[in-house]
C-alpha cells in the first residue's frame, strides 16, 4: 500500500507525521519514527493544511555533524523542520479559502494546522507548477538571484562559477547568469550530473568536482579566469578555486536557511582531515591585492525582493527560459530514506516527497 | 646648513635625489643613498617641478620583509616611489604654467621632470592645504571615502570600527563615519595615540591596541557589536574584532596602493609566529552564518569618485569638520630617517617630509 493511499483511506480522522527519534542517525532511516495522530482541526483564525509536496535539504541531515553544538540538535520527538506545499483543506480564516494553494513550514506531516504567520506565501499553479516553490521558484532561486543581484553582478562575458550546479541553487545561479550574458561554468559530482548541466541547463560548461582532477580542469574551463563565483556546496574546492579569481571578482556564499547547525557540513573549509596550515592570511592577501568582495548570503534577508524575483523568474519559468529537475519520491514515510539518499548524491535534481495530490 | 638652504643654493644647477642602495635595509638609512645629478631640463610637452612635500608610507618599508618575493623588490639605484607635492618650475606644455601645484608621482627628489600622464592632478591652495593632497585630501582620504561609501555604508546609530585609527586612512574613515551618524570606535597604539584619536579626531572611544588586552576591550568599547570595520592595519586583531561583528556586518580591508609586496607587512594575518591553526573555516562561518561583507580596497580602483570625493572632503575641511594632523620632517636628506622613525611608530599624524617651500 503506497503512502497516498494510506491518507487517502485515513484522511477524515487520523494524520501521519514523522518525529525525529532517539537515535542520533540520520544517514540512516533509523533516525526518525512515523507515527498515526488524531486529525488535527483547526481553531478559530486557523487553517487545515493537506500537504502535497515536502522539501529535502541537505541542511536537514547536518544535526549528526561532529561539528554541530549539541544545543542546537532538534529535541528528539520534534516533528522534522521543512517547507511544504500545501493546500487548504478548511479554513476558519477569512483571508483564506478552502482549496487555495499555499507554501508553508509545516515540516514533516500529511497535515497541519497553520495561522497565517505560518503560511509563507499563496501559490497560483498558473504562475509556475506549484511544486517549483520549494526550489528554483522558491527559497532557493531567490538566494541565488539575490546572491546574483547583490554580489555577483555578472556583466556580458564575464565568467560565472557556480559550485554545485546540479542542485537548485546552483541551477538558478548559472541559468540566471547566462541569462544575464555571462559565460558560465559549473561544477557537479560526477560524469553524469556534468552532463546533466550542460546539456540540460545550458551551462557553458561543467567541470568534475573531484578533488584530485579539479585544479587543472578549472584552470582549462575558465581560460580568463573567474569574475563571479558562487560557493554553495561545501567548500571542498576552494583551494584550486581562488587562485582563479579575477581583479574585483565577487564571491557569494550562499546557504539557504543556514544556521551555526549547518554549517557542519563544510568539509572543505573545515578541512579538518588535511594539515592544510592556516589558510586566512592567503585569504585575506587576495582579498585585498586583487579586490574581491566575499559575502555571505542566508535567505532569511531579502524579503523584499520576493515579488520582483518572483515576477522575473516566474516569467522565465513560462517561457522554458530556466530549466529544472525533480526527483519525485512518493509517500510522507519515504521522506527519511529519501534524505539518506539525497546526502549520498543519489539525485541529480531537486529530490521532492509527493505526500498527497492536489484535489 | 638644512636641507632647504642646501636647495635653494644649488638650484640653478643641482638637483638631488635619494635611490636605494645596494643594502637591503630600510628600517635603517643605509638602504638608501642622496645623489646630487645635474638639473634635469625639460623638453617639448614636459614640466620642470619642484617637489615641496614628499608623503611616507609603510609600503616603502615593505621590500625587505621575508614574505616579498625577491623579484618585486625595487633595484639599487632606483629612486624611491611615492607621491609628491610640487609646483611647477618651468613648463613647455601648453596646459601648464610655472607657480601651478600639482600631485605628482615623482619619487624621493628635489627636482623631477613630468610629462602631464605623470601629473595626477592640479591643487588649488584655496580648497585644501597643499599638502593634505598626500593625506586626507588624496589617495588614503579618498579610499576611507569609498570604502565607507561601497562597503562599509554606515547608518546613523550603527558602530564603527577603525583599525589604526590615528593614520591617514584610519583618521578619515573614522570622522567620516561619524559625520555620517555612526558611533565610532578607534584601536591605536598606546595611549598617547589613544588620546589622539579620542580629543583630537573626535571618535567615541579609543582602545589601546596591545594584544593582550585588546578582546576585553574591544568588547567593553563595542557594547552593540561592530556594524562596520576598517581593517586598514596590520591584521593583528583580526581574532579578537570578529567575533564581535553583528548580523549583516561590512568590512572593508584597506591598503592604499597595496600591490603583493605590501601585504608582506601583515604579521595578523601572515600570523607566522604562532601555532594558530586554520582559521579559515571559522572566518567562512562567520561570512555566511552572519551573512557578512567582506571586502579588498586598493586605491587604483575608484577614481571615478575622486570628483565627487574632493567635493565633499573639501567642504568638510574648509569648515573644519575633519581634522588632521601631520609631523613634518624638514629635508629632502632626513627622509630615510623618518620612514624608519615612522615604521617604529614615532609618529603620531602623518609624517611629511618637507622638501622645498613654495615660492
Amino acid at each position: 500500500m503506497s503512502g497516498k493511499e494510506a491518507i487517502d483511506n485515513k484522511e477524515e480522522s487520523v494524520a501521519r507525521r514523522i518525529v525525529r527519534g532517539m537515535s542520533d542517525g540520520v544517514s540512516s532511516i533509523a533516525g526518525f519514527q512515523l507515527e498515526d495522530v488524531p486529525m488535527p482541526e483547526p481553531g478559530a483564525g486557523e487553517v487545515l493544511l493537506r500537504v502535497l509536496y515536502l522539501a529535502l535539504d541537505p541542511i536537514m541531515g547536518s544535526h549528526t555533524h561532529a561539528g554541530t553544538a549539541s544545543s542546537r540538535r532538534p529535541e528528539p520527538g520534534v516533528v522534522v523542520d521543512g517547507e511544504t506545499v500545501a493546500q487548504i483543506v478548511s479554513s476558519r480564516h477569512p483571508d483564506y479559502r478552502e482549496g487555495e494553494f499555499v507554501l508553508s513550514r509545516s515540516g514533516w506531516r500529511t497535515h497541519a494546522i497553520a495561522t497565517p504567520v505560518q503560511i509563507l506565501r499563496r501559490l497560483d499553479p498558473a504562475l509556475a507548477p506549484l511544486s517549483t516553490a520549494l526550489g528554483l521558484y522558491g527559497a532557493q532561486g531567490l538566494i541565488a538571484w539575490t546572491a546574483l543581484r547583490e554580489t555577483g553582478k555578472p556583466r556580458p562575458g564575464e565568467t560565472v562559477l557556480v559550485a554545485d550546479a546540479g542542485t537548485a541553487i546552483g541551477a538558478a545561479a548559472g541559468q540566471i547568469a547566462r541569462l544575464r550574458g555571462a559565460r558560465v561554468v559549473g561544477i557537479a559530482r560526477g560524469a553524469r550530473a556534468c552532463v546533466f548541466v550542460r546539456e540540460a541547463l545550458g551551462f557553458d560548461a561543467a567541470v568534475n568536482g573531484d578533488a584530485r582532477y579539479a585544479a587543472r580542469r578549472l584552470r582549462a574551463a575558465c581560460p580568463d579566469g573567474v569574475d563571479v563565483y558562487l560557493e554553495n556546496a561545501d567548500g571542498a574546492l576552494w583551494e584550486p578555486i581562488w587562485p582563479l579569481f579575477n581583479e574585483c571578482a565577487r564571491v557569494a556564499i550562499c546557504r539557504p536557511g543556514a544556521s551555526g547547525a549547518g554549517l557542519g557540513l563544510w568539509p572543505g573549509f573545515g578541512g579538518a582531515a588535511r594539515a592544510v596550515g592556516d589558510r586566512l592570511p592567503a585569504m585575506m592577501h587576495a582579498i585585498v591585492a586583487r579586490g574581491l568582495i566575499v559575502r555571505g548570503f542566508i535567505h532569511r534577508e531579502f524579503s523584499e525582493y520576493y515579488p520582483e524575483f518572483l515576477r522575473e523568474m516566474g516569467e522565465w519559468l513560462r517561457n522554458g527560459l530556466v530549466r529544472y529537475r525533480e526527483d519525485v519520491i512518493d509517500g510522507l514515510e519515504n521522506a527519511p530514506q529519501a534524505l539518506a539518499d539525497m546526502l549520498q548524491g543519489r539525485y541529480l535534481g531537486k529530490p521532492l516527497v509527493r505526500v498527497a495530490s492536489p484535489e
